[in-house]
């Protein structure tokens, strides 16, 4: 906002359709963050989003313990999409897996995909969870949009019915790839994805897998030996610098 | 190693010298690590650095509760620098700044530097904590040095003594700057540094007196406001992606 009224404290993502005067009601959980835990009181301001409408100025209209109103006032900023980056991560371990999530909502994606591979040691994901840390880390960072939470699948499947038209750039531990910046500098524009294996890499033969596929090219995050979480953060911010939306030139995911 | 020699499952730093035939002692906890935690036997092989001889594959010649030996048999890597690339960040939370110099020593930077801002809620630096992580970092991101850890200071004294010929980039919340990547792109080889500012940012004061320094330039990070350890985490990348070792090019900071 470029006027002098003072930021409001709370940037919250609802469902509801969002227009002047329409009300808008939160869940149990938001109006308890709002009640209880913020002591925000009624005539407060908020801003919403729900990925469609862009985002609002609310007034608290209502607010008890059981539930709470806003009422939009007037749009902040109008709805805009977030550069086409998907990023495909086997599940680590549970506190690494949290910050895979919370960065990549930070840091632009469009749709995180958690991958099961041979070394991958979590049997499944907590769906909720994710979703809830994409939502929470949405709210924070400002996005119009909740990057999408893909259904959780084995690597050869996802494969297997991959999209045409989308590079998948495969972040390989085994250090075969050229660099990532060099890869991004020659692409043409188009939709990405981004592939990060398990702590301990893929196998030989998932990576003979990937790198037979038409759709994949293989990259390289330099000479240290980086974490999965830590590969798949870096990767996303070089994307985003250098082909996605931090303003460098035509945008190889927009 | 290029052989068929299974990995050691050990790397370890020594402060010790490392030659072919010459003993090195660990430290308590090292021994406890090999002996209790990793249940090692004599004669198992480990990868040794000191940040000065370069790696070494070293055989364990003694191994008790008090204290183990090693003895090197051959060099695996000759000694070579990281880039030289600081960064200096100010004190999050305790889990967020453990994560910060964690990633920033998997990312090659060659020093940490805690700085005091306004805004800055820690008033002091678990230094042996945070030397312990670079330590435990560069053991598993297979760096042969250490990043070392500068006494932390108050920002306007940094400021007030720093170094001819280095290059300051500020990344700044307030998106005044040129995307990062741009200004990487034009840069003359050179030292650098990242300053990536608490939760909650600079002041508008401590702004003005960066900006205000001939060494320093703002840079962007794009659209989204990132958390403070994810901007210096997603630059980190970025920086040795354009202007460091990931091998691209000529590098400003090599």
């Amino acid at each position: 906002m470029t006027d002098t009224t003072p930021r409001p404290r709370f940037r919250l993502f609802v469902d509801a359709p969002l227009s002047a005067g329409i009300a808008v009601a939160l869940s149990r959980d938001q109006t308890h963050y709002l009640a209880s835990v913020m002591r925000a009181e009624v005539g407060e301001m908020a801003l919403l989003f729900n990925g469609r409408d862009g985002e609002w100025l609310a007034r608290v209209a209502a607010l008890a313990k059981a539930g709470a109103a806003l009422v939009p006032e007037r749009q902040t900023r109008p709805q805009a999409a977030e550069p086409d980056l998907w990023l495909l991560a086997a599940p680590l371990k549970k506190d690494r897996t949290d910050l895979v999530v919370e960065k990549a909502a930070e840091l632009g994606v469009s749709r995180l995909w958690p991958v099961f591979t041979r070394r991958t040691n979590a049997g499944r994901v907590n769906a909720e969870r994710l979703r809830a840390h994409l939502v929470e880390a949405a709210e924070q960072c400002e996005r119009l949009t909740i990057a999408e939470l893909a259904e959780p699948a084995p690597l050869d499947k996802v494969l297997a019915s991959w999209p045409a038209g989308r590079l998948l750039l495969f972040l390989d531990e085994g250090g075969g790839g050229p660099p990532l910046a060099q890869v991004l500098n020659g692409l043409a524009p188009g939709p990405l994805a981004l592939l990060v294996g398990p702590e301990g890499g893929f196998d030989a033969e998932e990576r003979r897998m990937i790198a037979a596929r038409p759709f994949a090219r293989a990259v390289g995050l330099g000479p240290r030996i980086l974490r999965a979480e830590t590969a798949a953060i870096a990767a996303l911010a070089v994307v985003q610098a250098l082909a996605g939306d931090w303003g460098l030139g035509p945008r190889a995911c927009g």
